[in-house]
């Protein structure tokens, strides 16, 4: 992949979000409308996580999400935020603080 | 802070990267010489880790990293590598898998 400058790296917003809601997508079957605290405000994930956690794996965990994605339609839900999760294989993983740190805290 | 979109986002290869190796700056207080195997090979990392981790609390570490940073020198050593990891008043944590997963891995 090409280098990318440091001031690139700091357009994105990542940061400490909170999982407070999971629902299934009405119109998807292995997407997930998540709701997330990101400290300032609550906003909608729309995720393919369906086949890898349940709502219970997912809800009151803090995770580490892009909160300034630009807004994504998918399936006719909105996704304003993404959690980062790493994969290999037909694992996915998410990321999450080592220790507890509170919902909207700057990732750097 | 403004809006990103997903191409952007994906410029960056945001990967898990273990950590073999943490030493002192030679000629900086706060500042560790960290060499992270993210999978293709070791890269160097200068980060500002020393006020809130002792080289054996990261030692073997899972971490997330930006593996494709231009390299910048700081203080006469060459950083390759970026560790993430989310800041809380004085308090720093690192990003780290949920579970165990590859070095290498992608994260998106």
């Amino acid at each position: 992949m090409d280098l990318v400058t440091f001031d690139e790296f700091k357009k994105l917003d990542l940061r400490i979000g909170k999982v407070i809601s999971v629902e299934n997508h009405p119109q998807a079957d292995k997407l997930y409308i998540i709701k997330i605290d990101v400290g300032t405000e609550v906003k909608q994930s729309v995720a393919g996580l369906k086949p890898y956690f349940t709502p219970e794996q997912l809800i009151n965990k803090t995770v580490a999400v892009v909160a300034n994605l630009q807004p994504a339609m998918l399936r006719g839900m909105e996704s304003q935020v993404m959690m980062l999760a790493a994969s290999a294989g037909s694992e996915v993983v998410l990321l999450t603080p080592e220790k507890p740190i509170p919902a909207g805290s700057k990732i750097s």
